[in-house]
């Protein structure tokens, strides 16, 4: 596979995600479960957000104009009511979160009152409707509350509880078929021969999907054969999105390509990304949509690197989600990174003490700290060491 | 409460995190289930990795010595051997992954050899070892993959899965028992009257403790009474984290200080944090080891908050866990924010288009966009509008 036959990254990413629609399936769910989700259609208050007219912190409810002038003489007394009702002359002990007594207008502070038995002295004048939330003063009943495509938050969700929401409804999570493929994978737990490997990169995809919001399925592994790929391929039509491994690269075992064409349409095939530039991308036409394909390499880094790039972007779009957003961390760089001219290279690095040490992206992580990973655009040649680099969290 | 009352933000962080010990209860999970968690203990190889000599491309298996200067005449020609053993003058076809067949030193990519019916006339020269992945090359059976304390990530538990390792020994999730107090709060899905609200925090926090790694349990609502916050509280001791909501003010009502002096020791009350500044913190005595209690206020703006802050710490310590890492945005501050001068503050903004709004924390989201935090320090004034901030994606 040679660079001029390369898509970039941008491009590539572009055709792809143009040719999938959002899933319009929706569910209800509990408040309790929806944290993440998105809303699929607008939330509309069901009553008057607060309910009713409420004292708003600990202290005496009065009419406002007993308290004007108050620090004047002669000394003002509010007898505390006897019923529920405040007149002039009158207060009554509130806490936060009570029901403001029907005469009263006004909320003194605890701190703003002088007590003298069954009577208070007011310190400080309030205003007519000073710590009261009026009914309604937040939301009104039937009031758009959170509207459709919203991520739901934990605080987001609180304000749902507070207004007695307790179900909402949500757009589905994209499902994913992952198709783990090539005559030398072996199901793990069962003994493993010369010749042989444990299917990882399955599991792997399967982490990542779900971390990016996905329901993955993992296929049995398909062997190196033209209709049995297809066949699998094809058992992606009850789903969202088909994730192959395996088989995308040019040799005599590498079927997927040939598998694709003759069950979809190849997009595209081959991209300015390393690791994983021989991955690919079509779509199966379906009876209501068409269902994209990813065919990604075998080559555990590769997949890695070509998941946290399309997989990632596909599960967000076809979940109405924004896009991911990584943490990073600037760190020193400690050694040369060399990458291929004209591809987005991405690596892995371990970081401690604000430094970044390269590493394999698969089997060297015996030293505690954090791991992160740089990419390097495709206009940049190799970096040197003593450089200060952004680290990003990828995983 | 006044300010000089309140202890900083890190000052109350750093004298609750050192109150606490990291849970040390360990649990066994297959590796499908691992993502994300702490290793407490290291692991090593069950073998070695690769565990053949393995091909690494699609090719032939040659004796290196039969590719020195092959682009000279005369033309050498290599035989496809009949059996698996490969001699001078031999070569078998492998793929990627195959077992390098015996005799065999090296391999010779696909496009390096000119094929000839059932002869090859290698075109590049190659070296003893080249394109072949040596027995152990990777790791030696024994050799420490990954050590205690490490977070596992997707590609980990790739790698994990192609040495044949199918469950890890991790950290058991701190165990977090949240207590909701309140008189005026109810049971969702009850009726609400006047003067009664349905209790939210106890679910936000729960909410945010899971994606903190913690294992929340709602406790059922505690009136304001001593005795029965004491209870509640002493319950804490099954647990490795208590989290009370309300009652943390100064207000007649709020009696969770009381309550926490009774059943434990207070290490402080009041912090510089707005909003939140009425939360305090403490342990109650367990058999084997102190159990810290935070107790946070009942505003769910000022609950979030205290959140955000004291519960995403406490748990990533308890939980062997590194702190929490957030994405971040630079964007526009379209109006001032008001801050209360020598107070860590934290404000929701929404954002769109690189703008950020400050808005309500609870109830006013209506806008499509993405919601994010600033997080005003201690020595700042208030922010004036049009001017760059860094908000962080705290939920």
């Amino acid at each position: 596979m040679k660079n001029n036959k390369l898509v970039s990254v941008d491009g590539a990413l572009s055709s792809f995600l143009s040719s999938m629609e959002p899933v319009n399936r929706t569910i209800m769910l509990p408040i309790e479960e929806a944290d993440d989700r998105i809303l699929s259609k607008d939330i509309v208050a069901p009553m008057d957000y607060p309910h009713y007219d409420q004292c708003i912190l600990d202290g005496y409810a009065v009419l406002a104009e007993d308290t004007v002038d108050c620090g004047t003489e002669p000394i003002r007394y509010l007898s505390l009511t006897d019923n529920d009702f405040v007149a002039k002359g009158l207060c009554a002990v509130v806490h936060t979160g009570s029901v403001l007594p029907p005469g009263a207008d006004a909320v003194l502070r605890i701190e703003d009152v002088i007590i003298k038995e069954n009577r208070i002295i007011p310190t400080k004048e309030v205003k007519r409707g000073q710590w009261i939330w009026g009914k309604g003063a937040g939301l009104s009943q039937d009031d758009t509350v959170y509207r459709e495509g919203m991520q739901l938050k934990p605080t987001d969700i609180a304000m749902l509880a507070k207004l007695g929401v307790t179900e909402v409804c949500i757009y589905d999570r994209p499902r994913v078929l992952i198709v783990p493929t090539g005559n030398e994978c072996v199901r793990r737990g069962q003994v493993l021969e010369a010749g042989f490997v444990y299917e990882a990169n399955g599991l792997m995809c399967a982490l990542l999907v779900k971390r990016y919001g996905g329901d993955p399925t993992i296929h049995d592994i398909v062997p190196d054969n033209i209709e049995k790929l297809s066949d699998a391929i094809r058992q992606g039509l009850d789903y969202d999105l088909v994730v192959t491994i395996g088989g995308s690269s040019s040799g005599g075992r590498d079927l997927m390509a040939q598998a694709m064409a003759l069950t979809g349409t190849v997009i595209f095939h081959g991209v300015a990304l390393h690791p994983g530039n021989h991955m690919g991308a079509g779509f199966i036409r379906g009876n209501n949509a068409d269902i994209p394909v990813l065919f990604l390499p075998g080559y555990t880094e590769s997949c890695a690197v070509a998941s946290f790039t399309f997989v990632d972007a596909a599960i967000k779009r076809l979940g109405h989600q924004p896009p991911s957003r990584y943490s990073t961390e600037t760190c020193l760089l400690t050694e040369p990174v060399a990458t291929p001219n004209g591809i987005r290279a991405v690596r892995k690095v371990h970081i401690r003490n604000e430094k970044a040490k390269p590493i394999k992206m698969i089997g060297e992580s015996a030293e505690t700290g954090n791991y992160a990973y740089l990419t390097i655009p495709e206009d940049r040649a190799d970096l040197e060491a003593n450089r200060m680099v952004e680290a990003v969290y990828l995983e």
